[in-house]
């Protein structure tokens, strides 16, 4: 479930659901798959019918970070901007893919849903060969994922401007699968950074994902673009917390060399590349991986049992979430639930292993860090914990249901 | 593509674009994958690398009918109403991969994509446990599809209501694959009837599917509406297009039983349970398949090579066609290109054996019989075209690129 989620009325307020129960009632009685604990649900292997195989089928999109690339479109005529769309909707499946070890032979499907009046035919065609570029590029660095055709529908009476989803397909064999039962207590917190250029991409990354997007960009942007854009905004939204921020996209980032924009829209990372050569190089130490997308530095305490993640020397904090995080007001405690602030991957080792984890993120251009270790958990229920270490105080979270 | 195709003018006015020209070349760099001319595109063998097998990943989606949905629920508070919904993303992917042969072993996932103000948590619940009815009830008739998982994003800024995909998947023996090669001149067209009450169904059907559907809301529904639901259209929309029919959806519609809201929503019926019989009892008599989806009826002139398609003894036209016809003064020819009209699936077989695929078919108590043939294409450039004997005239349709 993709939620942005900062400072409960605001995102309440904004169309972003903060109940659920009767949608957890409804999951709660899904089939949790072959390996319950992993990252992503896992099922038998229907598609093929053996039994040392199983499948995964994950779906996931780009949510509202299309609508930022819709204004600097709009605002620029120049619709490449699409093809980081793109990006983000793959990556959001492929880089949760990682997290069970599916890293080879990945079948993709895409699919747009489009206000054919306001979205051209131009800027669709961006999204399709953004798509293809995107993988091609990943196929030539060793990561087997392949597009299988894709949908694109015209229904302008259902959005405004545009929404890009993902469904992604493994077929794998059970021994190879992370089942997330391995992350216990006594490990190294291997943070790989989310900004700055890995040698395998093309542009400066801000750290930014496909998280949290809806708030960054009401908080961020100004009232230009309520005015001249009400396609891009729920109308039930109070007024007061609709592009309620200080910038252009075209204005330049505090403390950085790129513009709000660019910054906004820096397609998400894909660790692919990184994490095929750590699972062909050092498959033993990997012990389990997390894509820090809904949930943020919060996302870990699903997996395990009896953990307390401590999370005490993290990866300095990019500019664009300082920027939000002064345009939106919201609380440090909230910003880590959120974003990644710093790694969006997470791979969790024996602590005489991390040096070669960080060093094969490095011979990528990524920076990378032992940011935290895993203990026995604290709690008298002794159910998962996190405590986040920002600026001398320790921020707690504890389970989630 | 999913497009709602009716009258030229009224179809663009609604934001369902005409000119598609970028996307088209766009789509036409892309690969067509092992089999060009299937009905589904179908990949070598991503999955598993095999070299005997090949993959098929399909999307699709419920388009503008959740909307429809989305307006009965908001008028009676009952949100079982999006099962159905759930019924018509899955069969759109379901029936179309049924035209490959693919009927056993099928993955899916579903997207929701919701203004989660607007959109309750109790009508996302239907929406999710729907599509594990829908699948559990065709298991249990033989047809193996199995959910893998699924996404819910809320998202306000991108929809004022509810966007509802899906995304299927198989991996298949290439042997076994109808190649859409066998649809040749003279065969028999087996048209089966998409309206009635099949014996697997719960419910009569109207017989619509999920094409069309923009058009015959906005044709057939009125003011009222208009009125009092403005996130469920297109603020670019002429307002004179919008809801400017005669009905509620609680009217009776006109020479049936059903009301004007049963009739619209009437889930898109699956033909699989059939499908899957005639492939186990009658394989080598199928030579084609058509779901006879966007396009309706002339949705067949894309597949084979110098085909001239003669439908003159179609089924009859139900009651809701003929009624969105007389709302919206929609030209017969363009019913037939946006409706199915009364079949929704096409077996294509030697003429001496129709009578056994008919008998098939009204075995499950869905009306079938030969409503056409197939001959020698007419044209001098050999292209494929189709003929549809209505009411006393024949309206003659060319190629598409």
């Amino acid at each position: 479930m993709k939620t942005d989620k900062t400072q409960d009325g605001r995102y309440a307020a904004r169309g972003v659901s903060a109940g659920k129960e009767e949608v957890h009632a409804a999951v709660d009685k899904l089939d949790r798959g072959v390996f319950a604990g992993a990252f992503c649900k896992i099922t038998q292997d229907f598609l093929t019918g053996s039994k040392s195989k199983c499948n995964v089928i994950h779906s996931d999109g780009s949510g509202t970070k299309s609508i930022i690339a819709y204004l600097h479109y709009k605002e620029t005529g120049d619709a490449s901007v699409f093809r980081g769309i793109s990006q983000d909707s793959l990556v959001m499946n492929i880089d949760d893919l990682l997290c069970i070890g599916a890293v080879e032979r990945i079948l993709i499907s895409n699919t747009v849903n489009r206000n054919a009046v306001n979205f051209s035919g131009a800027a669709l065609a961006e999204l399709i060969l953004g798509a293809e570029e995107f993988l091609a590029d990943m196929r030539k660095l060793g990561v087997k994922a392949y597009s299988g055709g894709g949908e694109t529908a015209d229904v302008g009476d259902l959005t405004g401007s545009v929404v890009v989803d993902s469904c992604a397909v493994a077929v794998m064999d059970r021994k190879d699968v992370i089942t997330g039962r391995d992350i216990k207590p006594g490990l190294a917190i291997v943070g790989l950074a989310s900004y700055g250029k890995a040698k395998y991409e093309k542009f400066e990354n801000s750290g930014i994902g496909s998280n949290g997007l809806t708030s960054a960009r009401h908080d961020m942007l100004c009232p230009y673009y309520r005015k001249k854009y009400p396609e891009t905004f729920d109308s039930n939204t109070d007024k007061k917390l609709v592009y309620c921020g200080p910038y252009m996209l075209s204005d330049k980032l505090p403390e950085s060399g790129m513009t709000v924009g660019q910054a906004l829209l820096s397609p998400t990372r894909t660790y692919a590349p990184v994490i095929l050569a750590l699972l062909k190089r050092h498959r033993s130490s990997v012990k389990g991986l997390v894509h820090c997308s809904g949930g943020g530095q919060t996302k870990c305490v699903r997996f395990g049992k009896g953990v307390h993640f401590i999370k005490d020397n993290l990866l300095p904090v990019p500019p664009v979430f300082k920027a939000i995080q002064k345009a939106s007001k919201t609380t440090m405690r909230e910003m880590f639930e959120v974003y990644n602030m710093g790694h969006r991957m997470e791979v969790y080792c024996p602590h005489e292993d991390a040096e070669k984890i960080v060093k094969v993120a490095k011979s990528f251009g990524i920076e990378a860090a032992v940011i935290g270790r895993t203990e026995k958990s604290a709690r008298k229920d002794g159910k998962n914990h996190v405590s986040v270490a920002c600026g001398g105080e320790v921020i707690e979270y504890g389970p989630r249901d």
